[in-house]
């Protein structure tokens, strides 16, 4: 093989500087879009294809921040576009992996130095990812879900206080018997969240029946599937807490098909108060998470922790707070 | 600074051979994991990081795929998670770049060599960077919208026979005067769908009143504004084409809000048929666009130009089919 084409051949030919080279070459405004078409003219034929790549080795840096996400999260268009949005204004890059594929190989990679730093928004309880990468050091943010036991920072809904909020709106609005269709107990959200809800039941002296209460994942079938099963012949629940807007959305559109009305026939509230909660066809009482507060304030943990200096793990909680809309009500003769 | 820690170093500590250190921190699966363990203990006790940045050096590849997508289009989730998952199945990572943020930045880093290939899914007719990674020579695949005069492989829906299948379904159901919510005019899907729908209608000697048009972006809060405008007062169109499903799905909330029925009072006709389109409370009525087999063909088009020898630019049109649902009808009284 040749030996490789550098920025000081590409300056050479140009007839500047090397650095006005690597300037032009990170689109630097210091350098005349004239001067930077000319560089890049004499890179493309010098076949000068390698820049990014030896300024990192020079540099041990990437500017390349991993985004562990789960995509079949309802949740993570949001959170990809805040995400990117947020670090792209501070010149990083993101790269998108998912557990799918090859867990394995995407480990390598992250303790391998191949980003400067690692968010996960997907964290189930069982990961051993988050673990290793604290161990070696790899700067690492949790946004969303966090891990028992793990020293990292996070940054986090109140989803404890949140569901005990759901609880307290469903017997205040005159319901004596709700049921439940929980999220996945091996995530932080699902877990807190029906935490919270036998709480805010139990400090008014209630308690779910062990039959009208269900356990799924995050996602619009399993709120469609469940809805039937609870609902056995008007002697089940008046409402159901639903531990995403994803769920509920599943549930009110089987409620939909079967002819049965909501609130009037079964109340239900949701979690996280997605944009399509306030869609007038749903208009779904629900428990505000503050999303771009929460991934902003990770994203400055995770550049705050890559400048060096934090040592401390930090724990970011933030509120959340219920929104009253049309579906969270006893019906007119069912309560 | 110190002279950088090589595989070298790590592989005289481990006591294991340089190519078994490369291949164990590849998580290459001939290496056991005892061996892949104490590999990764060695490189982070060395502070060896830049594994794969020193072998993209010497391979002059990055095994990395931009994918630049329109982070505020509906779609992009959807395509997102098919193109992350067919290159992952290849073995390729997926780096997420949009026009918002530094476009010059961007299109400096591509041409630079920064991934070894680009998907692009949100080409505008006015777009430059395309244009400018065909002239260079950057393997490049476009999908789901092209652009005009442009010589590159494309995947794309025949979205000007889905705009026709839409005009000619309105027709059939008996409506005689409908309008569209036209998408925008400088993407190809928005152009095609609009000349498509238009070309229906003047096969049937019908053609659009200039008051019952509108253009705008793909999305829900367009398709929630436009619908009152062109609904004056029971003189005006039957039915609606929307240029893709949230449109749609945006002007059914409105009516729903209003207390118009679909299609009683206002048909609707989507194209995309998302997820959405089949829900229950929508029950939409639409265009099938298959996306799935348009981003495989894309993903392989791409591989096998970064493999070499393919020359020719490819231009891959998926046929559509109609999904007759429930808001196409003409009303009992309004026809």
């Amino acid at each position: 093989m040749a030996a490789p084409v550098t920025s000081h051949d590409v300056a050479r030919v140009v007839g500047v500087s090397q650095a006005t080279v690597s300037r032009a070459l990170r689109d630097d405004p210091s350098i005349s879009a004239r001067t930077k078409s000319r560089v890049l003219d004499a890179a493309a034929k010098l076949g000068y294809v390698a820049n990014e790549l030896g300024r990192n080795l020079s540099t041990r840096t990437t500017r390349r921040i991993a985004l562990v996400a789960d995509l079949d999260n309802p949740l993570w268009p949001l959170l990809v576009a805040e995400i990117h949005d947020e670090l792209s204004s501070h010149n990083y890059s993101m790269t998108l992996l998912t557990e799918r594929g090859d867990p394995g190989g995407m480990q390598a990679n992250l303790l391998g130095g191949w980003a400067d730093g690692v968010v996960i928004t997907s964290a189930r309880q069982a990961a051993q990812l988050p673990f290793e990468l604290v161990r070696r050091g790899v700067p690492l943010v949790l946004v969303n879900r966090t891990v028992e036991g793990l020293d990292a920072d996070c940054s986090v809904a109140d989803n404890a206080a949140g569901g005990r909020a759901a609880a307290q709106l469903l017997i205040e609005s005159g319901h004596t018997r709700v049921g439940a269709l929980f999220g996945p107990a091996d995530t932080s959200t699902g877990r807190d969240r029906e935490l919270g809800f036998r709480e805010g039941l139990a400090e008014a002296g209630m308690a779910l029946h062990p039959a009208d209460v269900r356990h799924g994942p995050f996602d619009y079938a399993y709120g469609r599937a469940a809805l039937p099963e609870l609902l056995t012949g008007g002697s089940g629940p008046t409402a159901l807490f639903c531990s995403n807007d994803i769920i509920a959305i599943g549930a009110m559109n089987t409620a939909h098909e079967l002819g049965l009305r909501v609130p009037e026939d079964i109340a239900l509230v949701g979690f996280d108060d997605l944009a399509q909660a306030s869609w007038p066809l749903f208009n779904l009482t629900t428990i505000h998470v503050p999303f771009q507060e929460m991934l902003r304030s990770a994203v400055t943990m995770l550049l705050d922790r890559l400048e060096g200096g934090v040592t401390q793990a930090r724990h970011q909680v933030h509120p959340v707070t219920p929104v009253l809309r049309a579906t969270h009500r006893v019906g007119g003769l069912s309560g």
